[in-house]
Parts: C-alpha cells; sequence; structure tokens
C-alpha cells in the first residue's frame, strides 16, 4: 500500500447501487460495454454484501459478465464482504486502491442496495449511481429511506416497460422537496435500457459531468479527504479492537463486558477502564 | 449510568422491526395492551433511524399509541437515531438500561427495518420479533437478505388479508434451510391481525417462551454480555475518536486525511501513526 499511494488518485470511483431486481448486472455489463467504446479502461469491483442465501445468483451475474473476458481492458472481480468487520469499508477501499494505482479509468463497484451496503458505498465513490426499474413494488418506499441522500446519477432501467416515467416523475418530485445549497449538483434522472444498450451514452456524458464538477468545486478533494479519514480511523479502530480482545487469556475487554451484563460496572467507567489500561501498555 | 448499573437485567428486552408498511405501530400497540392484560409493566421505545421524509408518518404512528396515555404501567418514547453517531447502538442501550432500572418486565424497542438498524436492534434485544405482512411485493425478497439471521419470532401481520399463508409457507421453507445446531431454538412463525387484535396472546406466550430458552440455555447471559462488550467498545471508539479529531487545531487524523487523500502516505502507516501519536499522548 505504501508503494501504490504515489499512484493512486486518478481513476473516477463510480459506485452502482439498486435493489435485488432492477438489473445490477446488466447494466453495469452494458455500461462497462459503453466506456469501452469511449476509450476508457475499466475496473470492476462487485461487491456482495448478503447472506449466503443469494450467493448462487451472484454467480450467476459474473458468467453473464464474460462477455468482457478477453479485453484486457476490462478487469472484473467478484468480492464477498459479508463477515469482514464493516462490511464494504473493510476490503473494498484497498480494491480500488489497487486497481487506481494500476491504470483504470474508471472504477465501478457494483453492490446491492440491502442493509447499509449502499450508505457504504456512496462513501466510498466519487459519484454514486443509483439504479431503479418500474414494478419493484415499494422501489420508492426504499428510496424515501436512504436513496435521495446518496445518488448523484438516478438511472431508471427497463425504460421500455410500463411505469417507468411514472417512476422518474415520482423521483424527480421527491427529489425537488430536498434542500439544495446553491451551486449544488443537480442530480440528472436518466432512462435507460440495460438489455437492449440503449441510453448507455448519456449515463457515461453525465458521469463526465459529475467528475468535472467535483474537481471543479473542490468537492472531489473533499470527499476524497473525508473518505481517508474513515479508512484511516477504521484501521486504527480494528487494531485497537485486536488489541482489546487480546489482552490476558479472555482480554481485558471480555472481563469488563462480563461485569457491565452482570450490573456490577457501567458501561462509561468500563470504557474508561478499557482506555486507561490500554494507553498505560502502549505508551 | 453507575447508579443504575445494580437495578438493570431484569426487563425482558424486546426487539420489533420490519419494513415500512407491515404495521409496525399497530402491532405494538396491539401486543402493549396484551402484555398488559397479562400484567406485565411496558416500556416501549420507538427508534426512527430514516431520513427526513417519513418524520410525519412516524408522528402520526406515536399519536395512535396514545391509547396508552393514561396507563402508567406503560412508557413510550420516541427516538430519533438519525446523524447519532453509530444510529442505534448509541443511544438506545442507555434508553433500555434506564427502563430496565426503572422496573419495567418488558423494553420493546420498535424501529422500522430499512438501513442496518434491524440488525443493530436485534444485537440490543433479547428476543428479536421480525414482522412480515402479505402483499409487501418484494417483502420476501428482503427477508432473504437479512432477517433470517436475526428473528427469534416471525410474526405475519393481516393474517385476514391473502397471502398471509403463502408468506408463512415461504418464510418456513426458507427457515428449514439454514443451518440450526442441536438444542437451538426453533423460530416460531404466528399469524396475527393487531388491527383486530387478534393472535397477540400467542405472541406473549412464544415471548415468554423464548426467555426462558434463553435463561435455561445460558444464551442470555452470552447475549448480554456480547452486548455489553459492543457498548463498552462503542464508547471507548467514540472517545477516541473525539481526541483524534481535536487534537491541534486541525486535528492529527485531518493532517494524516488529507496525506493519505493527496497519495503521500498510505493509510495503514497513517493509522499507525495516529495510534502512536495518542498512545504518547495519554500514556
Amino acid at each position: 500500500m505504501a508503494a501504490l499511494a504515489p499512484h493512486t488518485g486518478r481513476a473516477q470511483v463510480v459506485g452502482l447501487t439498486g435493489s435485488p431486481g432492477v438489473g445490477k448486472s446488466t447494466t453495469t455489463n452494458a455500461l462497462v460495454a459503453e466506456l469501452r467504446r469511449a476509450g476508457r479502461r475499466v475496473g470492476v469491483l462487485a461487491v456482495d454484501p448478503s447472506s449466503p442465501f443469494s450467493g448462487g445468483a451472484l454467480l450467476g451475474d459474473r458468467i453473464r459478465m464474460q462477455d468482457h473476458a478477453d479485453d484486457d481492458g476490462v478487469y472484473i472481480r467478484s468480492m464477498a464482504s459479508r463477515g469482514h468487520l464493516g462490511g464494504l469499508s473493510w476490503s473494498t477501499p484497498q480494491a480500488i486502491r489497487v486497481l487506481d494505482a494500476a491504470g483504470f479509468d474508471v472504477v465501478l463497484v457494483e453492490t446491492v442496495g440491502v442493509g447499509q451496503s449502499e450508505v457504504e458505498i456512496a462513501a466510498q465513490a466519487d459519484s454514486t449511481i443509483v439504479l431503479l426499474a418500474p414494478g419493484m413494488g415499494d422501489g420508492i418506499q426504499a428510496a424515501k429511506a436512504g436513496i435521495l441522500e446518496i445518488g448523484d446519477l438516478y438511472v431508471v432501467n427497463k425504460a421500455d416497460r410500463d411505469g417507468a416515467d411514472q417512476v422518474r416523475r415520482d423521483l424527480r418530485g421527491m427529489l425537488s422537496l430536498a434542500e439544495r445549497r446553491d451551486g449544488a449538483w443537480r442530480q440528472p434522472i436518466l432512462k435507460i435500457s440495460a438489455a437492449r444498450a440503449e441510453g448507455l451514452d448519456e449515463v457515461v456524458v453525465e458521469l463526465g459531468r459529475h467528475h468535472d464538477f467535483l474537481r471543479e468545486s473542490g468537492e472531489l478533494l473533499r470527499r476524497r479527504t473525508r473518505r481517508a479519514r474513515q479508512e484511516v480511523e477504521a484501521i486504527a479502530v480494528a487494531e485497537l479492537r485486536r488489541r482489546w480482545a487480546d489482552v490476558g487469556r479472555h482480554g481485558a475487554l471480555e472481563g469488563l463486558a462480563t461485569d457491565v451484563a452482570g450490573g456490577a460496572l457501567d458501561p462509561y467507567r468500563a470504557a474508561d477502564a478499557l482506555l486507561a489500561a490500554h494507553a498505560g501498555a502502549e505508551g
């Protein structure tokens, strides 16, 4: 990582997230093809934060993406994040950094929008695409709950189906209610048909526009510094947790937790004791 | 908190979670009434981890719960967790502890199952109820993604509607695929109509059975020790984050993050530097 650091920062990191069934892998596939037509090298990280139950479907997705298997301007890697400390936030930044240093112009991080993964992906990307589709039941309900705060581009897939325009109108209505600062980015809402490879050219154009906006506004550096801060914190916290669990046979933390569970100690004093014990041990 | 500690550990902490629209507040209301009939004092924490967009609906929910306003065996408190560091995990344990020490027999923590809140609630509860309803579109899809790992009781609300039996069958099918250790709890799947106050007696019975199971198997102490460990860790980590952000005018962390974002430093060396600086400063 020390050797890679000077070579990082050139790629545009694009997050792509959406509920199960909106067509994420088909869209990733079509978007990769469009970016290749524009001459960009593309690294894809397909991150699966879900439970073992969907393992099979994810594998199927990967097989479909073998369209690009012969193109050395494309690198595709599936990653499981389940069970990793911190989910996406732990292993993904390292993989992004490697692809960035390897010279890919775009690093596309695809993840299914369940749990906290969609928020985590937005924290790691320069530009986040939220993918929607008509007929997803409570798609827009889900949208209310979180995706309105994370999307830089909204893309409605399956544009040939009934209801695509309605999804776009609903979304536009909800976005218009959100507060916007002067000079803030106005999120475009695009329609595509990933299966027919229609509309992806516009997505590539808007990704470029968003990258320019981030650079010119200073937001790119702010986002990347914030991301670096979270990553450094996460690594430091993970190291401390390891130390806390490690001291003695059962660990200082385990003993303190037992006292708290039994009512002999409150958690604030326990936390103070933990920090005091380790500050001494490490100073 | 130090004064409360000796008085804690008596209440059964019950988490109740489900997607928007399954009838959480109606079910909470009906369950509180049923627990009161059984002579139990009930504290309710309605935690809202969502975005500002659903603020109105949540307020409406609270108003419906004023059925119990005159009953001093019931305490109801809405809490917003959005923006709090760590979401639910930060403020909820403290509120649970206060209600426990105040002598409530059951502390019911209700939260909408979006983002990571359903996993967090399960980590804090002794017994977790996952609420489902027919006609929720991709309800079972969502179920696959996470709730199969957190439910101790599954409750299908709106049992009078078409599809309730199908939801139960689907769920039973999925649960039967999960690995079970010998002697593990077999999650019941109950049907209720919260609006008609039907079936809640069975929920109360099963909650009692689960509490007995937890005690007798030793799982209650294990869960509570694990919870205490997470809480102590969270408090210690929050305190460290405060210190890391605080040193000097811009903070040691901010400077390190700027170096990482600019490619001058890798995040692992930055984390080491952060820990070294603070071990010295605090030792």
